[in-house]
């Protein structure tokens, strides 16, 4: 294994650039401030993509998959297999993220970061697996360090060699929103309840088993302190690789669409590591997963919408697509009050 | 001019049909309920089209404009001519809700319902004036009962000879905030205070001057309480002739896409002439103006989105079309439990 090397993020505040757009948008034929937070994300397209007419090319969302030993402590709803049987369904284009990244023409790829079980090679699926899945981590690390690190390392390579400028994160993993609780309660400083909620369809029960069993893994790796040392013990194959692809993304300037209580928690790890990811990310829903709300809060975002959504795969992030291309297209094809020859605030 | 006859609207509630629709949803790959308020809008547009597999097929937005002669005493942060000017800017497809009609293949038309100014024939220009804007309705009725009727009578009539199962309400009209203040007031029973906001941009004393004249307006119609005479008095061509279409939307079961503050107002008139018109609506956002969360609470409605914007035009509503062509691409392209062989809860 080479030895791990993450890229560093600048900070992308440009005062130029940011009154151009400011001008740009306020000079459109709305009233003064009426384009209301589509500005606002017109204004952070730009401000990523370096320009006052940004173009989304060649979206691409990745599918981080793969399970977690927690699982085996009856953390979810639904057995371990299904992580397996839902690439599956990615790969046919059955799921949910598939039919919608078909609708908006989003390119969409699977990454088997560590699935039990095994996948004969198909297009559309990367095989960057680490292991059958983590250890339980209830009982220890979830990770070895070089696991962790390795995982980091797949996320960095696969953006690499990915086309266009933004990068959707998806993932599917039964047990991982155990692992994200995790990450949030020990890096977020939250109480660990707070962030606990009915995954896959928990009952209040279920939730209460669930929270126990993310105690004793808080307790069992109490000092994993250190973001790398955290995410090694209590994350997974599939968030770490995803926090590697989006610190890459972050270097390279791609717009990266956080999906729900997963995703944005993968963002948090790579925020921790480094804070002007943020600057590059639109945060796509607020997902009905109870962490999810809280984790929004600590990362200070606004999500675009609210639909009571807890599929994830990227499903948030797909749905909100069209709206990031309706930024650009205002930015880009609506006239100005001079150019349409239209009557400014009397 | 032929006598109305405004269109009725028949309860679409089919049981068997809601059943199925459920049951559909409910075998989709994701965890039970998961699909959040994309299931209940998957669930409307199966009912409104009645059909388990429903298709969107030719959306038309309509932008209905018309001059207000309350215009005059000063509510709106902007000249009157904006409305002529921005119907050039529609054409010209340089306005917010052109370059979002094009982005989404949503054919768009304006309906010239009583501009003040004139049009040359133009593509995409339907032409249905009734005068050069209403009269001041802080001084008396906006209109004459028969003005009123024509303008229900076009509205019937255009939507007749639109194509596709789908409208979307779009309006421009300098003044227009205050006409659906007054109508939501008059027929909703609330204070006019509560829903009079800045509308175009006014400043809190634009704002106290609008309410105090909105106020006369409510006095010197005090007799126009049914509903037809209401919206008569307080209403605008564009406001009656949008109703006209909404009521023949409805009894033709196409998929109504309501926008801000005032498309919801048509709606509430349209309702109160016909209580299912609300089965084939679908609400596209919340949108900045004070009165319209009120109004979306009365009407008891959810948008789909709420992104603090306050154009108007049919804007809202064109950003959330895609939303609601994924409601159709759940239920026709995703993969059932049965079908993906995954498995179900344990």
């Amino acid at each position: 294994m080479r030895a791990l090397s993450l890229p560093s993020i600048d900070d992308l505040h440009d005062a130029a650039l940011v009154a151009a757009l400011r001008h740009k948008i306020d000079r459109k034929t709305v009233p003064q401030g009426a384009l209301g937070r589509m500005a606002a994300l017109a204004q952070r397209l730009g401000q990523i993509l370096g320009t006052t007419e940004p173009h989304l090319a060649q979206p691409q969302l990745l599918v981080f998959a793969a399970d977690h030993g927690i699982a085996a402590r009856g953390v979810s709803a639904y057995p371990s297999d299904v992580t397996r049987q839902m690439v599956g369904n990615f790969l046919a284009g059955g799921a949910l993220v598939s039919v919608l990244a078909r609708q908006h023409g989003i390119a969409l790829s699977v990454v088997d970061c560590g699935v039990r079980g095994d996948f004969a090679p198909a297009p559309g699926l990367l095989s960057r697996k680490i292991a059958h899945g983590t250890a339980d981590c209830s009982a220890g690390p979830a990770m070895s360090p070089a696991q962790c690190a390795q995982a980091l390392q797949n996320g960095v390579d696969i953006v690499r060699a990915l086309p266009g400028n933004a990068l959707l994160l998806g993932e599917m993993g039964i047990g991982n929103t155990s692992a994200a609780a995790l990450l949030v309660a020990r890096l977020g400083g939250v109480d660990v309840t707070d962030v606990t909620g009915a995954g896959t369809g928990l009952d209040a029960a279920g939730i209460a088993r669930k929270t126990a069993v993310l105690r004793q893994a808080l307790a069992a790796n109490a000092g994993a302190t250190d973001v790398l040392a955290a995410l090694a013990a209590l994350g997974g194959f599939e968030i770490a690789t995803m926090v590697g692809s989006v610190l890459q993304a972050a270097a390279e300037r791609r717009v990266i669409v956080v999906d729900g209580f997963i995703a944005s928690a993968a963002v948090l790890v790579a925020c921790k590591l480094a804070p002007h990811v943020l600057q590059r990310c639109v945060f796509a829903h607020r997902s009905d997963e109870r962490g999810h709300a809280r984790l929004l809060q600590l990362l200070n975002a606004e999500p675009l919408l609210d639909l009571a959504l807890r599929v994830g795969e990227g499903s948030g992030a797909a749905l909100a697509w069209p709206l990031l291309v309706s930024a650009c297209t205002i930015l880009n094809e609506m006239a100005s009050f001079e150019s349409a020859g239209v009557s400014d605030k009397s």
